[in-house]
C-alpha cells in the first residue's frame, strides 16, 4: 500500500480524518454557480412556511411565492384538453370510457402509436418522438408564416433549460484568452450565468436598456464584444425575447439588426423564445429569430448558426412540472448536430409525458373538433387575465414614489426600479448583502411576499430593482402589489 | 469595427465563410463522449426499421431492439395501479369515477396534496416534493431492515442518470496530475465513461473477474489505484450492483471489502444500485452499500461518504419513459450537500410525473389495500418471468459452441464472451472496427437482432462480448437465442 495511505491510517487513529469531498476539494465551477430564482431567499420563504406551519406568529398569514413563473402553483387551472388526453395515454384503460371526448381519445391514440410499446413508460429515441418533432415542425411552420421547418433540426428537451445548457456545452472550448466569450443580455435570467460559471466559459454582458423599456440596442452589443476580445474569444449571443426578466418585446427591426450584428461578427444566436405567446402590449408582436433570419435572405438565411428555444412550461398553458420543450437548429454544421444527438444519448432521452404535453400545445384541438370551443375559451381567459395583470402591475407601481417599472409587454414578470435610501445600502453592505438582496428579505419578513433581488439577474451598478412575477389571481395581484408599494414607502421613510 | 471583422466580411465577399461551430472548434471533452448503448449500431437498427416500413426485402420482419433495458418497449404492460394513480393526478377530474378503486383515489390525493397549487404542472422544490422524499426515506429503512434514512439525505432527480452526473460533477478538480480520478469497473455502464468524458476527469479501469462470475476484486481496486495515482488523483470509486452489464450480484463480504478499500484509500463511493429489485439467482440477494456500511459500525459508518442511487426505470415496473430517480447521500459535507441543491436548482426540478411514480414504487399497495392482490400479482409475474428469462439465457448460450456466459444473477442483461476467428478479427481491422462491433453489425444486418459489443462497456483486451437484455417475451427470448447462436455458428465457419 502507498505510504500516504499509512499517513492517512495514522491520521484516522488520531481522529483527524476530514471528508473527501469538501467546500475546498469539490468543483470549483460548481461552487461559483449562482442561481437566484432559487436561491437564499426562497430558502428562507421555505422556512418561513414551516414557521408559520408550527403556528409561529408573522405579520403575514401565507407567503406569496412571487419569485417564479410557476402558473399552477399560483392557482391557474391546467387546460382541460391537454389533461384529458394525458389521462388517457398514462391509463390506455381509458379509452374505452364515455366520459372523454373523441378527439382527446383520438389524440391519445395517435401517441400511444409513436410510442415503443406503445407506452410512455417506455424510452423514446433520444432526439425525441419522431411524430412529435414532425408536429413541432408544422407548427414552426405555421408559426412563420409557411417558412420551411425540419424535423430533423427539432430535438425535444427536459424543459427549455436542458437543451439551451446542450447547446452551450458544445459551444465551449480554449483556455485563459482563448476561452469561448458568450454574450448575455443584463438583466439576464440566471440559467446562463450559471451554466457560463460551470462550463468554465467566460460571461460577456451587454445591458439592455432600461430608459427604452429594456429594449436591445446593437451599438451596446458592439461595445461588450470589444471589450471582451482580448480577454476570451466570443463565438455566442444569447437574446431572450420576451425578454425575462424585463419583459421586453423585441421590434422586427431589432431582431434584424442583432441577426446582422451576430453575422459580421461571426457569432451563434441563442434565441430562447419560451415566452413566445405571451405578448400582451398592444402595438407588440413577437417574431421570431427563425422567420426573420430566412425573410433576410442570403447570405444571412443559408449561414447564420441559430438555435431556438421553446417550453411548455410558460405560454397559457403553464405545465411546469412536466419537464416539456425543444430546441430548433438552423444552419448548424451537420457533425456537430451529430455530436449534439450523442451527447443527448447519453441522458437517453427527455420524459415522455413532458414530449406527449408538448405534441398536444404545438397542435391544439381544430376549429372542427370537438373539444376546440372549451380549449379555446380557456386559453384565451388565461391570456385575457395575464394581459389585465401586466397592465395592472405597470400602473401600480408606477404610482407608488420611489418605483417605476417599464410596460409589461410579455413574458410573465415586472423588474421594476426601486429607489433605496442612503442608509439603507449602508444597512445592507454592513450585514454583506447586495441593497435589493436587503430590500426583498425585510420584504419577505414583514409582508410574506417572496420576490428576487435584481442583483441576481444583473443591473447597472447603483441601480436596484426585483423581479416579481404577474402570476398571482388579479384581485390577490392588486393587493400584492399595493402591499408592496406600501412596504417600500414605509421601508424608505425608515431608512431616510 | 475590429479589423477582424474587416478580414471575414471579405471572406464572406469571397464565398470563404465557415461555420462557427464545426466538429473542429466545438467543446473536444464532448467530441471524445461515446456512449455506445445508443451509438452507431442503434443508428443502423433505426434505418433498418424504416427500410423495413418502406418494403425493403430483408432476411427478417423486424429489428429486435436488445441493446437496450426497456422493458414496455419489449412489451411488458405497465402495472396497472401505478398508470391508474397517475392518471388521476394528471386529470384530477377522474377522482369522482367510480372506474378506480378507493386506495388509488387516496393515493392520487395524497400526492397531489403534496404538490404545488394541487398540480403535477407546478415545478416542485428542486430536491423532490418533501412527501415523496420522506416516502423514500422510509422505503430505504425498510429495505435496510430499520437502519434509518434522512428525507434531507434524499434527492430526487430525473431518472438516475441525472443524479449520478450531478455527485461526479461535484467530485471533479483538479488540472494536470492532479485531476480528479474515478475509478468504474471494466465492463461498465457507458454513462459513466461519457459523463467523466465530458467533465474532464480520469477514468481510471478496474476489471471484473469474468472467471469468477463478473465479481469484484479488491486487489484489482489496488492494482487500478495504484497506477492510477501519479496520473491523477483518484477520489471516487463507482460500483454497480447489481451489475450492468454483467448481471452479477454482489456478496456481502465483498461490498465490506469495498467499502473498507474506499475508506482507507479515501475514496467517495457511487453505488448504482438501480437493480436492486432485480435479482434472480437462488443464493443471491441484494445488500445495499448504505445497509453494510452502518452495520459495519465505526470508524466506516460514521465517516465513510456514499451516494446511492436508484430509478424507476427498472425493476419490476420498468417505466424509463417517466425519468424518476433518486440518490440518497450519505455523510456528504453539509456544505457540499449546499452545493449539490443549488446545482440541481438550476435545471429547476424533476420531472413531476416521475417523482409521482417515484412515490408509488417506494410505497405501494399494503396487504389491506383493495389494490394490493392485483398488484402483487401483476409484480411477481413481471420478476418470475425475468427470472426465468435470465436462466434460460445463460442455458442457451452456454450450449452454443464459442459462446460462454455467466450466469444473469440479476440486473437485466447477459454479457457473453464469443469466441471470434482471426480472420473476422483481421476484416474487422481493415473496416477499422473493433471486432465485436463487426460481428453485432452483421448480426444486425442478417438476424435483425440489435445487441451492443463489448467494446462499447470495455473488456479484456483480445476478449469479445456482447449486451443482450434479457427482456423480449419468454418464448421470443428463446428464438432470439437461439437465432443468434446459430449465426454466431455460421459467421465462425464463414471467418475460418
Amino acid at each position: 500500500m502507498a505510504s500516504s495511505t499509512g499517513d492517512q491510517s495514522q491520521a484516522v487513529r488520531n481522529g483527524l480524518r476530514t471528508k473527501v469531498l469538501t467546500l475546498h476539494s469539490m468543483n470549483p465551477r460548481v461552487r461559483r454557480v449562482e442561481y437566484a430564482v432559487r436561491g437564499p431567499i426562497v430558502q428562507r420563504a421555505l422556512e418561513l412556511e414551516q414557521e408559520l406551519r408550527q403556528g409561529v406568529k408573522k405579520p403575514f398569514t401565507e407567503v406569496i411565492r412571487a419569485n417564479i413563473g410557476d402558473a399552477q402553483a399560483m392557482g391557474q387551472r391546467p387546460i382541460t384538453f391537454l389533461r384529458q388526453v394525458l389521462a388517457l395515454c398514462v391509463n390506455p384503460d381509458l379509452l374505452t370510457s364515455p366520459s372523454f371526448p373523441d378527439d382527446a381519445k383520438k389524440r391519445a391514440e395517435r401517441i400511444l402509436q409513436a410510442c415503443g410499446g406503445h407506452s410512455l413508460g417506455a424510452y423514446s429515441v433520444s432526439s425525441g418522438i419522431q411524430l412529435i418533432r414532425e408536429d413541432v415542425a408544422k407548427y414552426i411552420e405555421r408559426r412563420d408564416g409557411g417558412i420551411p421547418a425540419d424535423p430533423n433540426n427539432v430535438f425535444l428537451s427536459t424543459g427549455a433549460s436542458d437543451a439551451i445548457v446542450t447547446v452551450l456545452k458544445l459551444l465551449v472550448a480554449g483556455e485563459g484568452h482563448t476561452r469561448t466569450g458568450v454574450l448575455i443580455p443584463i438583466p439576464q435570467y440566471p440559467l446562463y450565468s450559471a451554466t457560463l460559471a460551470e462550463l468554465g466559459a467566460v460571461q460577456v454582458d451587454y445591458y439592455l436598456d432600461e430608459e427604452r423599456a429594456w429594449a436591445l440596442d446593437v451599438s451596446e452589443l458592439h461595445r461588450a464584444l470589444c471589450q471582451a476580445r482580448g480577454h476570451c474569444h466570443p463565438r455566442a449571443l444569447c437574446v431572450i425575447n420576451p425578454g425575462n426578466p424585463t419583459g421586453q418585446v423585441q421590434t422586427r427591426e431589432c431582431i434584424e439588426a442583432v441577426i446582422r450584428f451576430a453575422f459580421e461578427e461571426r457569432l451563434f444566436l441563442l434565441a430562447d423564445e419560451v415566452y413566445q405567446d405571451n405578448v400582451y402590449a398592444a402595438g407588440s408582436q413577437f417574431h421570431s429569430f427563425k422567420k426573420v433570419l430566412m425573410e433576410m435572405g442570403p447570405p444571412y438565411a443559408g449561414q447564420q448558426e441559430l438555435a431556438s428555444f421553446h417550453s411548455t412550461s410558460k405560454g397559457y398553458m403553464g405545465e411546469c412540472g412536466f419537464r416539456g420543450g425543444y430546441v430548433e437548429v438552423v444552419n448548424m454544421d451537420a457533425e456537430v448536430q451529430q455530436q449534439m444527438l450523442k451527447l443527448m444519448s447519453v441522458r437517453l432521452c427527455p420524459p415522455v409525458p413532458g414530449q406527449a404535453l408538448l405534441d398536444l400545445v404545438v397542435s391544439p384541438p381544430a376549429p372542427t373538433d370537438p373539444s376546440f370551443a372549451q380549449f379555446q375559451a380557456e386559453r384565451q381567459a388565461v391570456l385575457v387575465e395575464l394581459a389585465a395583470k401586466a397592465k395592472l402591475t405597470e400602473q401600480v407601481f408606477n404610482e407608488a414614489p420611489g418605483i417605476s417599472c417599464n410596460p409589461v409587454q410579455g413574458a410573465m414578470y415586472s423588474f421594476p426600479r426601486v429607489q433605496l435610501p442612503p442608509r439603507a445600502v449602508e444597512c445592507a453592505q454592513e450585514l454583506g448583502l447586495a441593497p435589493d438582496m436587503f430590500f426583498c428579505l425585510r420584504l419577505l419578513e414583514e409582508t410574506g411576499i417572496c420576490v428576487v433581488p435584481g442583483s441576481g439577474f444583473g443591473q447597472r451598478e447603483g441601480t436596484y430593482h426585483f423581479r416579481m412575477t404577474i402570476l398571482p389571481p388579479l384581485e390577490k395581484l392588486r393587493l400584492l402589489l399595493e402591499k408592496l408599494s406600501r412596504f417600500h414607502a414605509k421601508f424608505t421613510l425608515e431608512y431616510s
